[in-house]
């Protein structure tokens, strides 16, 4: 269970995967949390509104859902994958990934600011967090990729073709451009960049698809 | 750990395990919020009713949660089925088996939409949302297996017998089919949808148990 | 994966893992869930009040979340003891395992009800659902411990000895004899049903920890 | 699966796994619990504000977040450290570490406090029970190790070097002290208990760093 020769390094296999176990019981849940943003619109109305009218007006509420979810689930994706190369962790690399996840349990929370104000006079700043957020994390996304596999000690000897690799860093950089965008253009227009956001996810179930 | 022959194809058994803890996560974070839509009946009403009688007035709410859970649990069960199949994954898998979680998560929302609105004038729209939701989700499902079943390197050498092949294709048909009879049904009366989405619950519990 | 011989039996030993991780996340969840039901009693209350004399006044809150985190926690500790002897499960033993989860998901909100209204006039009403839902729970334990221990394919050879055999018959019947106790005295006193309750959590945390 | 050897002692690796899951999914939890007492401060505030000075108004809400979220971040990657050495355990272990979790699943509760009152005449009572919560989980904790390590049973053969116990027992007792610490500040001054407690997580996150 442990490699050390002398040094107090005791992270092999074993706690990579349990570092996985937590991390997707993060994921799963934010993901899971989102939907308790979506709310009943008869009950918190004060006007007397059908229930179908009102469900129809709040489809901004639906559109972060959808859009929020879309980015959870890439990114838990993303995260599988880049530990299908990972074989040891240390405690550097779990204070990345936490730095990584605490962007992730945000979501829910600044999607529940887009819903209510996308349509309002608030929408700029609704939307100025909301991609923030995501261009934090996506950034804590590049530091955690590069600490993997700039330390030898944590990926196996067979980590990487060239042609993988190359992939990869193109993917890495598409997150924080793109999010970036969606941050200078949400001073502009909320909708605008809520747009880009949900993009980059379709982007990356789409686009980044690996031969096979 | 990784199968790959010059291609990037890297998922394998150890993929197939976490893609079923983060799916049991959302399943069981799913199936456990439910709980949080039932409500003090004394705290939230207005007049003055005593904790029983305000317990018993919201049956709706009991109703709508017993049909929920009975049915995210027969859909646990059914993932698991299908996983003990399942011997490989690939990131197609991963985004339908991500569609499939959005109708899971969605649950409990659609789930207090019926318990609030089922007895009220807005019975159908809450039953059309609800049974729709798990009308697209068991098509969602219908997808999943297909997808796995017609792709050979998802699935190992002795992966069913003819006699469990045709079981399931027939097990498979009844969600869409009685999901889709429900949601027909709610245009014109919610707690008959109901009734017949409970049922195909009780029929995923006990008419298709295996022989043993 | 599969001891299949013909019929279309395969659930394993990986697939009890499973069923236990599903459980693992349905049991953590909730005993962390109960937290949502301490509330801020300066935020609710409509009067004036300190945040100390108002965190004091809820102590009824603090008991119930101590009885329902013990709770949840001995019965956690007795589903992993129930795994440790068996090997294999089946469809059957799934859903009563799902039957068994009903329950504790409900706990939270009979919590929230003992809560609110164990010092009140309905605080028999509430006292009954809370120790209602126990009882119940408890027959459903039996019910999954029999079906097991009955059941020769799901348990290992080596299952028990005549010793820990009788020590758990003995064990077992404790739940829904102090649970029924619970139940009874709930319609004449509220809070001495709650301590009953509590008792239970602490029987089996003190009473019957093995010999080492 | 058992080293029994007549006795009733069945827990091994395998269990000692499921005490981790467990305690994973409640950390999980609790870390991603937190975002619900982020509010969207117009849908809560009665007066007109925007939504940016509204958020910039709330800032010992993020302020409680992050200091929350790092405590527990740091207390996971503890008890991971822990668990690395732990090859085996009893239900007298598993019941020390339910009581650990038990101020775990609390924090969500605490942190409210904190968010809510830091900035009121409250601010000392909620300071008292946010770093009194944290001071009874680090005694909490410093009983779990200590019981783990004197009880030979639980942890293996090459359990530590010298140089390694002597820096455990040097990080261990910084925890108590300084939420003692925190604590006697906080009847004072519910601000600097509060900066103290954030101190705590960056000493464990960077100043017990091991060599590598």
């Amino acid at each position: 269970m442990s490699e050390a020769t002398g040094a107090p390094e005791r992270f092999g296999q074993k706690d990579s995967a349990r570092l996985e176990a937590f991390s997707d019981g993060v994921f799963a849940f934010a993901i899971t949390l989102l939907v308790l943003y979506l709310k009943d619109p008869v009950q918190s109305a004060s006007s007397s509104v059908s229930l179908l009218q009102g469900l129809l007006n709040q489809w901004p509420s639906f559109f972060a859902y959808v859009t929020s979810f879309a980015t959870i689930l890439i990114m838990w994706v993303g995260h599988h994958e880049m530990f299908s190369y990972i074989v040891r962790i240390n405690r550097r690399f779990m204070f990345l990934n936490g730095f990584l996840l605490f962007f992730v349990t945000l979501t829910p929370f600044t999607t529940s600011l887009v819903s209510d104000h996308i349509l309002s006079g608030d929408s700029q700043t609704a939307a100025v967090f909301y991609s923030g957020t995501f261009l934090l994390l996506s950034i804590a996304w590049n530091i955690l990729w590069h600490d993997a596999f700039h330390n030898k000690k944590l990926v196996g000897p067979d980590a990487k073709t060239q042609e993988e690799s190359n992939r990869m860093q193109r993917n890495l950089l598409v997150g924080p451009t793109v999010y970036g965008l969606a941050f200078l253009v949400a001073f502009f227009s909320g909708l605008l960049s809520l747009v880009l956001t949900l993009a980059v996810a379709i982007f990356y179930a789409v686009g980044t698809r690996a031969p096979e």
